[in-house]
């Protein structure tokens, strides 16, 4: 509908989100009520056997259709019109049986958890390749020492692994949540007209229409929209923990950090014109979809509670705010995937900033080193003075407390590095562990 | 993007927001620049009219364009590339000129609020159709009298006009906020890489670029944009009015109230085998989009702080929503005069509704009038054992009335609705006056 | 902090969130910190008794600590300050080992999964609650016959049971959900200054701090809060299925329909100048809820690209918003509690709505007999003809149908309700199994 | 109602959001009314004498009254029954004429609007304080030079002041907005039952409360709201311009960065154990409230589709949420004159900045300045091919263009910061022209 859609989408979805995809979903609910309506002996089985002859997406005209649906005010009705005409066409008695006991929402319903459950197995494939993506990035990482920063101010020292480490559990916990809601979520909905079923939607129809459609039966859940809200929200969670992968990265991509970038394509990110630009650009869109996921969300929530048993506008919103969650999250995920794979990480630069404060990273660690001899006060109230000392001169605080402490022997340990970095590859490792 | 896409949007609005349509803003911007620059000296007049030319949507491949988005993160980018290309083709001298000092966010920028400049007059000539449409309306509905209702209860009489005349105010309260942002949205942005300008991008050029463009000269807005914040939650303002319209008609379509109907059309919102049913489908609509609405400028709000002279995620993340709460808007407004202009009132039906409590509406009339010889305290008790009276034995409160208090001589005048309206005329005349 | 808070809350969560309980919290988190370093032995068990014993909400001067929040930015600052003073009055040697090597965030972030575990228990019981209510209330209108709706119109019967049931299933998915999140959610947070530990924050201390929290031992969420905001979502999942419940019930109690009440109550929701008003006030203040809760649940979800190791904001963002969050959900549920054990149902008026429309509603069920006799088309267009009929001349369906087609044996089996609810009670009954 | 409430808010504003002065507003509505009866004539002005004098909020039991919310769904219902037994205690006569013929929300809605503009007197007041403080900062910096950053990415230098005066022109603009807006939102609503106006509501009694209350007339807008969203809206674009504010100085203030501080503070934002931090704290709190302040202005625009004459829950979702918008935007504009009048500028650090990328940043002047001589597209490569150069032998690009080109006789000057800054100082000189 814009240049932009496309941008911010996976290009691997494209098909699952066409007209034509949509409409093949319809057509094959369409024909799995037949088929069930047979099966069950509700229906002729030659009826049953054309209507799903019929069901196929080039009989319909999506164009027509798509102009049609604002005088119904849903898909299914002009569908059905056009489906009939086609089966009628072909065998006048068959067409009695198109649609029958059905309502729109039963159709519309039962095609978006056709769509959804697609998408669910294309996002868990795509998350396996992200974390197996992590996962290497890390065991590359483990012994890369770089600055911990909290409020953007440089802190203490840990590791590149232990930040992708922390990335790694963000995502795997969104596999998680993915495989509880299934049972939840991949249902039919097969009510008829209020819900309450009728002579041709009974309680074995609705069995023999999930098997055929390969998800669980369930009762009606028209208006109770719990399980559609908990998956948008679940898709709004995983979009913000790739939007936090994002902005880590779009951070320490900054000129004055240098430490991470995205890998260089031909004509990606750069400039001619501003040569020592590397432009976050794939992390720019990611962030920016995890800026419009949350609303869509709220937009799910708003929309729960619907009259009745069937909304009028509650149940509308839902179509397309759903419809965008998942392209902006999968395009997020196909980004990250592509992220992750082809980061550039200089450790040389890891390092060097972690001089920049002419050791007063280290305070914390010498204070804790002198409170052992002088008491904790003692240690704090000098090594205070230390860090005004080295600031005023402009000198390292090594020199300073040297100066000021010559007893300490083993100075230069407590100004490496690697002696600042706590836990972080043990911790790295079990995570590691878990993982792969 | 999806199957409903167009099923919110408003039908006239489809060509402002098409791909070409998009592109030739954006042409039409680079060419105000070649030609401002040229205005002012800095360019040859001859590679101007050149590049004016060359900036036709028919020269550029806009699939190209749209796959290569992604590569440099904006639109601008590819177009540049394209057009270069092209005006190369042409004269060599003139390809030296495009684009001259500028960056890729002063084009856009510029662009969408060519984009919006267009839209808002499109939005002020249909509300200037929907006032038309509610002033009739309430014309036509001074004198006829219907329930008023809080909390969904029926509460006092009043009249329907009075209830339209507050829609005709909420929406021209929106008429008066466009027109007072004008003067702060309507401008250019030009500033190039960082919004400092350059020795291409002067005051006088920017002051001839607006003259061309038809917009105020301005100081670069690059990351400051409360005014596109301010144009979204004014849109969704708009969005809000028009969902209380539909909200009321919605509710009085209800099949036990059935006091109001959107217009029959064949083949809309009937039901073939429900043949009482009369489905408020564009209510459903509008309520719809201003479930949406919501979120969008939500959107827009959290996307403002942006990051120093441009940011990373948060520009990209305005591109979208707009477009999608200008559409939205837009088509709430179109379904909007449709649903006014043929409105279809049921006055008997809002006579007979007014009567299903059986006079219990009337309570406080009662009790008004009695205080007068009673008192008020006294007046409330004998009220309040008439109406439980009246609910126990199924009686009208007027009867019961009757045999509590023979003395009433006006009992009549007490129980009808004419005299139970309050100010309803002289106020809706008042508003007419305002707006006719 | 306004009048109205309160009123949306629940009482029984008010001592919960209040000041003191927080502070306890937190206490709670530093004594277990303390306890757990003394266990491994890297601090002195005297000291750690001493810390735990200090640790009491009634040494914290309150008032104090809330004024001096804004300066560091967090409560553990202040709390921290204020409690080594309480120690070091009493112990100087213990009051080292306070805090000793945490950062703010393990201890606010650990207090705050403290508060919630508790919340979800009083959840949790509060929902079985509902659920049982919401059984007793299905099994008394297993036949209990009304009108189904759709689109806010009449549709066709059901029963009151079936709806009841609806909504017993919403609630009950969100017990799942809840149970299904405590693994990921009540884990401790606990890093030090950049979650990579150090001598003082071992896997050892983890595990013990965890143990004697009645937590799960988990690596370092403190920037990557996917676990908050699905707890978030699912509240909001939670919010949204109450609000359905009394969107519900508000519209069947509207004046026109008069079906379901909210329970009398002395001084509730009535009006003694309109003794016809039943006000939903239960409904509204679930509703309000409901419209509130999806822009929190948002705020949540655009707080999660926090920062490197902790975030300037989005973290901060969290903490209100969370509570907020909590306690709106919980009224919602205490007030839907108290909602579904008083409801009124009517169910003559249910009846008398059933034929409101003169037998329309029976025309989709005379149409499927007569298709068996005359075809599906000849029979369609006699009931279309039928129903034109009796609108026009304010006949009931049967009449005019009767007329038409004598020849009919059944006609009072036709427009019996009770044909025509469908599945409902079978349906119904199936769901009563699984809950109760 | 949490720890952290008052954190975010504005000290100012503490007693205008009181309990006391909430309950003091509503009862200088029903005094204002009463005069106002009584002025034209429908009341005595004894009576009116009485009311006035009794409406004082030391006679309101505040804490029965917000306990006795929940019963009656709003604040008036028991307030105007604890007053009118307070007044009948004086003089039964008088508390006959206690909120004649008004509605609740006639009572809630005026007293919101008083609330809000006395807020909004005291936000123009700081307001023009923020601006002081930004024209004598933009003053300050009007010559200081500091690297321009677009995507994170240090791209041309422009000056500090420019960036200051893009902050100030986002500030003014909402000023405007706030002045626009007071004709639409200072109105009285007073409208009795259903806002028909009746024997004591009349456009006289109108027009007197009008007058007493220095508000202006107005037709009922209790169900059309649109002109507090545009207000909650107005509030969301301030919160988030400062939010611009707090994420360019939080950004400029990253340890690797350093060119700009929050004003230090005694104990505020530093940290005893890592004396390098200088922690946004007041950034922080801002961008946590623009963080919020979007899903508060959706709630608002959400509320907007009120049914009929007053909605079931629509309008009690205002209440709170208003509220909290108002002291979040309130707070976050006092801690930016705070953070603006105490900002501490590094102008060393911002040219050193400068120089980090060994010149590359001058790359496009040297490319226009070569074009002269070898056309554009040469030039182009040339410069490409330096820049390569100079990354890979980690040397100047000055250097290295200087041997390429030994024939650039004022190559020095190609490469100050001040010849590369475009129109910074007159384009900021010129916003100082505007502004003071």
């Amino acid at each position: 509908m814009s240049l932009y859609t496309e941008t911010f989408y996976a290009n691997e979805l494209t098909e699952l989100f066409s007209d034509r995809e949509s409409v093949t979903k319809l057509l094959n609910v369409e024909a799995a009520l037949a088929q069930a309506q047979a099966e069950v002996g509700l229906i002729p089985s030659t009826a049953s056997k054309i209507i799903s002859e019929c069901c196929m997406v080039d009989a319909i005209d999506i164009n027509a259709l798509k102009s049609d649906i604002v005088l119904g005010g849903n898909v299914a009705i002009p569908l059905v019109k056009q489906l009939t005409k086609a089966i009628k066409n072909r065998d006048f008695e068959a067409s009695k049986y198109v649609h029958l006991g059905a309502t729109s929402q039963d159709i519309i319903d039962t095609a978006t958890i056709l769509t959804i459950k697609e998408y669910v197995v294309w996002l868990e494939g795509k998350l396996e390749v992200l974390k197996h993506a992590l996962v290497q990035l890390t065991k590359d990482h483990v012994h890369t020492i770089m600055m911990g920063r909290t409020l953007l101010q440089q802190a203490k020292p840990m590791t590149f692994g232990l930040k992708s480490a922390g990335w790694l559990e963000g995502i795997s916990r969104t596999r998680t949540r993915l495989n509880e809601l299934k049972s939840r979520l991949f249902c039919i909905q097969l009510g008829g007209a209020v819900g309450s079923g009728n002579a041709n939607i009974t309680t074995e129809v609705q069995m023999a229409f999930a098997k055929n459609l390969d998800l669980n039966a369930s009762f009606p859940w028209q208006s109770q929209r719990d399980s559609l809200a908990e998956f948008a929200s679940v898709l709004g969670v995983l979009s913000g923990s790739l939007g936090k992968i994002a902005k880590d990265v779009s951070l320490l991509m900054q000129t004055e950090v240098a430490e991470v970038f995205e890998g260089a394509e031909e004509g990606k990110g750069g400039s001619s014109t501003m040569p020592h630009k590397r432009n976050p650009v794939g992390c720019a869109l990611i962030l920016s979809n995890a800026t419009r996921t949350p609303g869509l969300v709220a937009t799910m929530l708003t929309a729960m509670p619907q009259e009745h048993e069937r909304s009028a506008g509650l149940w509308h919103a839902e179509w397309e705010t759903l419809t965008q969650l998942m392209n902006l999250t999968g395009g997020s995920l196909e980004k990250s995937v592509d992220l992750i794979t082809n980061l550039e990480v200089n450790k040389d630069r890891m390092l060097q900033n972690i001089e920049i404060t002419n050791g007063l990273i280290y305070a914390e660690k010498v204070s804790l080193y002198l409170s052992k001899s002088l008491g904790k006060m003692q240690a704090h109230e000098s090594v205070k003075k230390a860090c005004t000392l080295a600031l005023q001169q402009q000198k390292h605080l090594k020199e300073v407390v040297q100066e000021m402490h010559p007893q300490i022997e083993s100075i230069e340990d407590l100004f490496k590095p690697d002696n600042a970095i706590g836990n972080s590859v043990v911790w790295t490792e079990n995570i590691l562990k878990k993982y792969s």
